[in-house]
């Protein structure tokens, strides 16, 4: 969290996010783990606010998940309660009993019905929560001047040594609308005070169902084409929030033209975020780039991409800067997809290094092995059996890594 | 390979392994990559001779691997033709040429057929390999005394940090058979150098298609129950071969009674070599079992078992002897197996730590941090659904895996 650990690819800053029409955050601290910084992310929202939301598809989820997942019915949202430092996951049934009373007593703050309430925990697994050091907050959260965005963005960090926001301005209808966001994550896909949490806000005149649509697709590009360390959250949880005070027509499907931008620019918003977690992927030293073509669909390409991304070896391969192709060749045949090795082509950094199921002749590694020793790290493999093409993301496996893992909790 | 880093893990020595009637040993180096030890093992089998194997299935398997695969429909063998630092894998046709060219030459050099020669290559993964360097060999191979079971076991080694053996003698039909064998491999299940190669030999009476039904079966219990870190070679290979010098009775199925004590020491021996290759796992400080019961099949069990034991989050804690049991939790849930949260029982060292969802009540960690300081380490976890159970073993994830992984080809 200080910036003597400061992740290597973090970016310059923390990006100028402008006021949304109907979002208002408050941030403090419970006392519940952190002291000399805030826990405590707060938001309210205006009336009529929708609501979209996808999570994490672990079988031993948190409490909180559980909740979100029911209160989405709803598709209407008036406040998120969000706490790092204690997930609230696998504290059995006082785990649900401390959801219900922050969601009844933030409702009655904000007077709202409970299930306008969202609320995310991230944070030290199988410690019960006790909701009144969060609750004892929500007076102050009703009459505090508002925190900015950066503020709101830090106040759910845990292991991560940088905030992430991103944000963009695009047209619907002719009318400007704005979509802002901010997540933590430093494993997409960490237990222990590392889960990838999200929120994105947009004043567009979005029903929920609309949301729930674009942000299934957009999460399918960002946030489930990252990882750090293949390891599952109990708690990601990614939220798209409509406050609808943007001045145009109402939108009534996915699918209509007048979102083009809005779409593009939702996914670009999603990306960025979900980069910056790699970015602050624990140990890592390289942002590594895969792109798998010629998969037998999209969704057999991200899991090719994903056996890459995900191998330990590879990755390691990575943080010695060692360009040792033959683990990613490796990767592939492990991912379970269709590959023809007779036809595998597989690029570092632009250059082919292997085709038809062997190294290129003449292959001269200096190019490659200098490409490895940047920040950036691009590897691009084609399986040579059908169309299917996805991108994912990852960083490098490091010492800092089991350093961090290793004597986390201690 | 040097003993300054034997693996703190390792047994106290090699076994002693009596002679097996039908099988002699030739070791020798073929200057393909080593130097200074042998890097070659030829065995030639007694005419008559069984065999069964069970293979890697990866979708870039190596050439010999392929060669295997065919040779084994024709149930006989009399060669074995094993080199390691070189794995002859995505190498292209240029791979399939070598491993046909010596078995040519092997098939010559003892009189039998190509297809009774099984291959086996271990080591670095595009390399073209050089057939004559190893078919240079077969006239001394045929001339010279036969080597030691701990010779050929060192002649397949690659990263490894110790030979690997292990056997059994019991009887059937009152007629004493041994089941001798070794193994190679620091992660089960790695690209690059770290190929697990396993070969048991028996004097049993028993023919290809109830040695293959035994080696399935054990399989799925031994190697098929191993990890190091996730990824799966192009190599693996795990044959068995039987001499059919031993006088009793020959057997025709599998299922046979008389067949009870060889299938339990085969599985004994089986285990061992895998267990072998987990406390030569690369960097390993700490051997780690994984029970888990009340999953939904034996195959959901292994399932669960395997999420545990491959999650870099559990492996790190295991290393930095933290009793972190909310990772064991998480890596449950990404399972994908069913699993009852409400109803999950974790265990470490024998001490309950969690039930139904939650710590157990008064929960005191100090004995569980203990356990953590050993060199084995205990996990049992119960998923409450079903009556599938099953085994893993698993070895922690330091330090010295980053250092070996990071910086070996180099």
């Amino acid at each position: 969290m200080t910036d003597s650990s400061l992740s290597p690819l973090a970016p310059a800053g923390f990006p100028a996010i402008p006021d949304l029409d109907g979002v208002r955050f408050f941030t403090g601290n419970t006392g519940l783990r952190y002291s000399g910084r805030d826990d405590l992310m707060i938001a309210e929202l205006a009336a009529g606010s929708a609501v979209a939301g996808v999570f994490t598809r672990s079988k031993t989820r948190s409490a909180p998940v559980d909740w979100c997942r029911n209160a989405l019915a709803g598709g209407s949202a008036r406040a998120i309660v969000v706490n790092s430092g204690n997930a609230n996951a696998f504290t059995g049934k006082a785990g649900e009993v401390a959801v219900k009373e922050t969601a009844a007593a933030t409702a009655a703050a904000f007077g709202c019905a409970p299930s306008e309430v969202f609320i995310a925990s991230t944070g030290t697994i199988g410690v019960p929560l006790d909701a009144s050091k969060i609750t004892g907050l929500l007076p102050q959260a009703k009459t505090a001047t508002a925190a900015s965005w950066e503020a709101a963005a830090r106040a759910i960090l845990t292991t991560d040594t940088f905030a992430k926001g991103a944000t963009a301005t695009i047209n619907i209808d002719g009318v400007p609308v704005t979509i802002s966001g901010f997540a933590k994550g430093s494993g997409m896909i960490a237990p222990d005070m590392a889960t990838t949490l999200g929120f994105v806000f947009t004043d567009a005149n979005l029903p929920s169902d609309v949301l729930q649509d674009l942000l299934r697709e957009g999460a399918d590009k960002s946030f489930n084409s990252i990882t750090v360390d293949s390891d599952t959250s109990t708690s990601d949880t990614l939220l798209l929030f409509a406050t609808r005070t943007a001045g145009h027509k109402a939108v009534k499907k996915a699918s209509d033209k007048r979102l083009k931008d809005f779409r593009k620019a939702l996914n670009t918003v999603l990306i960025d975020l979900a980069q910056q977690v790699i970015k602050d992927g624990e140990g890592a030293s390289k942002f590594v780039a895969i792109t798998v073509t010629g998969a037998a669909s999209a969704k057999a390409a991200r899991k090719i991409g994903m056996a890459i991304a995900n191998s330990p070896l590879v990755k390691t391969a990575i943080a010695g800067e060692d360009a040792n192709w033959g683990r990613i060749v490796m990767a592939v045949g492990k991912s379970g997809e269709k590959a023809d090795r007779d036809k595998l082509v597989v690029s570092i950094g632009g250059i082919a290094v292997a085709a038809e199921g062997a190294v290129v002749p003449g292959y001269d590694e200096t190019p490659v092995a200098k490409h490895f020793q940047g920040r950036y790290i691009d590897i691009a493999v084609d399986v040579g059996v059908g169309k299917g093409k996805a991108t994912v993301w990852t960083c490098d496996l490091t010492h800092q890594y089991i350093v961090i893992n290793a004597d986390y909790r201690t």
